[in-house]
């Protein structure tokens, strides 16, 4: 079941907040296929799916077969310049970086349209913001030697494509997907559309496999695209693109989803350490009212933020993160000691991650050519 | 009263076929100013004013004293290149031609986004329409050495316009505008307001008066435009620009406008002299059902499309127009008479502008740059 704030009932919001109550209801709803055994076929899996926090698809055999057969295929994503990258993000540039280094071509989009209309960031503002994230994605892993990096107002070909598809989507299909907006966003996930199936222009080499990674909240700009790639098929021969979906990381103040409208429900790739520890302090946990309680019946990991965090991103082994997990059901450790590990963990990575990305900047800046 | 095809009442269809009864209502309804005391402070007033057929406009004022004192100020308009140029559009290309004499810069604008989102032309087709539309406009007197010419598509800046401004507008007031479309005709709309303000950009030397003659039914793009100029007025300090409205020619066997959907209504500047004879020869007339009645009756100018040729058209002189009229009115001449006068002057016109316009292909060409 999903419920909304924004449009009608039964649309997933790329652009408000979602609220997933049931991943196994949204697979049955929209057509996306469970992971399971097609992720199994992959040389190596990381994390991120052996944990099925990536729970979903739609055609990511096509992937997988390009993988195992070392054929060419891209994986594109695209970021909308509007802050400082927050955690939630570092999974998606993750999951960019380990289908390059599984022999995809990268294309890395700043959505600064998307960011103009969503948000009302000037597209100079914008370039400033995108040579930060790009920044992030640099010291996360991106290999730009390998990536197609681009700004979207920049990009004609991306424009046009917008333009050609727009003629075959009628009101009611993009009300249908996107609820009553402004001209605007319907423009821009039109150009989405154009970002997605940019590479498979003559330009690029012409029709090939491209897999885009997002979050489930993203799905309908999947859709439309989708649809378009079907409709266009015959002009430019396009593959239809596949997708992986990653759940939603809760708020660490317990909320469905980190929102920047709460600042205590999330933290960037750029804040101060002392800022993040002071939200991870604060933060909701899966505890129980008293530590007597918690010692009797165990904490509730499934629940919490901060076993999130874990499990999504900071602990890579397997066998460390089950142990913690245990500790808290048998009410071995309580939840003061373990945010003082999270705190620990979670604030020696932003301080290397920082360190890293600084000497990264004017590469970046370079790349976006706003040098 | 205007009556529609398509949107629901109240809406003038710049895509589909309005009917207008009185252009009277037209003024009073929209806010369209009458042409009268304005125009009489123009240095000279060709046929087209004196006649009323420019019988309405939007702050023509701007335009008559950028002409009075000699400042600069633009004129600018879009062909959609959808097909051959009909008879009807020799109105809009004299305008243009008119106001370049009095001191005006053209833009010329090929609508090529629209001819695609519209009716379907890919921009490789319309690229050759365009060469030949553009042909007619150099016959007809425009003068390339002091115009801006381009293709939408061609253009970023155009389409860089209609995303900044699409953010502003909402899904109600376009649809309020146009009625219920598909997106390519609203992402058509928001580029034709790019259109009309791209000559104030900094490129073309920043702010300045800009008259769009257009046909009254184009004039929800006119207000759509203003009231983008109004709200983008403090980032690009665009001046609202100035419009005149033109009635719509009948088509020539009495129906409301000339329709491609009845090629007995209209013909084109690139059609045979024989074809051209045989539409004028059945066209509908003023006259009555029989000679005699005609006779003792006299006909009717004012329902008759031959008429109208004349007056919007093919006879300057107001004395001959006026004899002409009168010896209708008073069954002096018959229609059949009056159709080989016709006949004579559209086809004498005809035969002398292909003439000439077959020796500007070549120039129309390059102006394109589509040799």
């Amino acid at each position: 079941m999903i419920s909304l704030k924004k449009p009608s009932a039964g649309i997933i919001d790329p652009w408000g907040s979602t609220e997933i109550e049931s991943y196994e209801r949204l697979l049955e709803e929209f057509g996306i296929q469970p992971l399971n055994g097609v992720a199994d076929k992959l040389p190596h899996k990381p994390s991120f799916i052996r944990r099925k926090i990536i729970f979903g698809h739609r055609d990511f055999e096509r992937i997988v077969n390009a993988i195992n057969n070392k054929q060419s295929f891209v994986v594109m994503s695209g970021i909308k310049p509007s802050g400082p990258l927050h955690i939630g993000h570092i999974l998606t540039l993750r999951e960019m970086v380990f289908f390059q280094e599984m022999g995809g071509t990268v294309f890395y989009c700043v959505a600064d349209i998307e960011a103009y209309e969503d948000n009302g960031i000037s597209f100079e503002e914008s370039g400033e913001i995108a040579v930060d994230n790009l920044a992030d994605a640099l010291a996360l892993g991106l290999d730009p030697t390998r990536a197609y990096i681009y700004r979207q107002s920049k990009e004609n070909d991306v424009k046009d494509l917008a333009f050609i598809f727009a003629r075959s989507v009628t009101l009611s299909t993009i009300e249908a997907i996107y609820g009553v907006r402004h001209m605007g966003l319907y423009m821009s996930a039109l150009v989405q559309a154009g970002d997605i199936l940019l590479p498979q222009l003559k330009r690029f080499g012409g029709p090939k496999p491209t897999l885009v990674p997002v979050g489930i909240d993203q799905d309908p700009h999947i859709r439309l695209c989708r649809d378009l790639a079907h409709k266009f098929r015959e002009k430019f021969g396009f593959i239809l693109p596949s997708a992986t979906y990653h759940k939603i990381i809760r708020g660490l103040d317990g909320s469905p989803k980190m929102s920047k409208r709460n600042p205590m429900s999330y933290f960037t790739l750029a804040e101060d350490v002392e800022s993040v520890a002071y939200k991870l302090r604060n933060a909701f946990t899966g505890g129980r009212p008293t530590a007597k309680e918690q010692k009797e019946l165990g904490g509730e990991p499934e629940k919490c933020p901060i076993f999130d965090l874990y499990k999504f991103f900071f602990i890579e082994d397997d066998e460390k993160l089950l142990e913690i997990y245990m500790k808290c059901k048998n009410g071995e450790i309580l939840c003061g000691e373990d945010k003082a590990f999270a705190i620990e963990v979670v604030t020696s990575f932003i301080k290397e991650h920082q360190r890293k990305k600084q000497s990264l900047i004017d590469k970046s800046r370079a790349i976006l050519s706003l040098d």
